[in-house]
């Protein structure tokens, strides 16, 4: 089975992908600045199934074969072009928001591309960038026990990519992929986001988009 | 019981909310700038219980109570600035988005603004403006018979108005309102419709937006 590495994994979100890709078998690699605390947290971590979590660096995180970025979205372009050479030619996924807390609401952010997926894709052009798991309440992901049965809305420029991801996807506990289209989808699908979490704020509550009326 | 008014209520997305509404009681008036179409169109339409539907002009429309606008993105301003003396000191719902068709897919569009909402906000400064009824696949809202079962996402930056429109439209079978927040989140929410609809193409589905594990 495929390795995956999360760069900035040791965060609610990446805790959360981590232990859901450890839970259907894949080996991950949970990269950080400080390899001894992705470590700390790795241990913290435990799947159901026959993958695992280790910490290491974002290095390390970055030589798998599949890469996830869950950095915050403000260091996420800084990590992903130092770790170039390492990305080139592999798919990349990113989960990440460009988000903005005003009072009890987050807004969101428009980066130049109109994306963080654009920000990304732009400083990695040997690579291939998937956007996935942006909707996600990330106490209900780290926990299996949570009775999460989200669907993740999948974006990329390039089909057979988005195509595997939404199978990955749909093989995690609790998650169904939905691929929804190209990069153009990237600026409402991460924007919307804000959405979620300012509902989960106003109502005191972990809710998540579900698409009624879908055949799966 | 209040009359509601739909600018622009001839096409697929205000007969939608017209039936819905008529079946939950109230009185609609069905806008166009043809008062004849609007007339025979409303004759079509056949909701459950004590509400009517009956077609009228724009500016007919605009007297009512309650005001929603489901024109095209690209005729609201120019209908609600007509009817501005109309609209003073009412809510008025927007349900429009601005979305282009490329390929295959749905775009968003983002008006200067950030939002049509925000569009429509500055062209009505005497009345305050609400945002519903965005993701809603307009086939299965017209047809009662549908099993609908979707969640409205709310936002409005008067916290009464939109608290009432909630309100409203968990009255209308099928629907239940959420109040998501301000006029921050009114770009993401307009913008997300695109996603679902180039979801729906894509997958041949009729999907819709359920926040699943929001405790109603």
């Amino acid at each position: 089975m495929e390795t995956v590495g999360i760069l900035g994994g040791t965060g609610p979100a990446g805790r959360g992908v981590a232990i859901r890709l450890a839970s259907c078998g894949y080996d991950v690699v949970l990269g950080s600045r400080d390899a001894a605390r992705a470590s700390d947290i790795a241990k913290g971590i435990a799947p159901r199934g026959d993958g695992t979590v280790r910490g290491a660096t974002n290095e390390d995180a970055a030589q798998c074969g599949l890469v996830v970025v869950a950095t915050p979205w403000d260091s996420a372009v800084a990590t992903v072009s130092a770790l170039r050479a390492h990305l080139s030619g592999k798919t990349v996924i990113s989960m990440v928001n460009a988000l903005s807390r005003e009072g009890r609401e987050l807004v969101p952010l428009y980066p130049a591309r109109g994306s963080m997926a654009a920000q990304i894709a732009f400083a990695l052009p040997d690579s291939t960038i998937v956007g996935a798991f942006h909707h996600l309440p990330a106490a209900q992901m780290e926990d299996l026990d949570s009775g999460l049965d989200a669907d993740v809305v999948i974006f990329s420029d390039n089909d057979p990519a988005r195509q595997r991801v939404g199978e990955l996807v749909s093989q995690m506990p609790g998650l169904k992929g939905v691929v929804a289209g190209s990069m153009s989808l990237a600026s409402p699908i991460e924007a919307f986001t804000a959405v979620c979490i300012s509902i989960n704020i106003r109502h005191k509550a972990h809710s998540y988009v579900k698409l009624a009326g879908l055949s799966h």
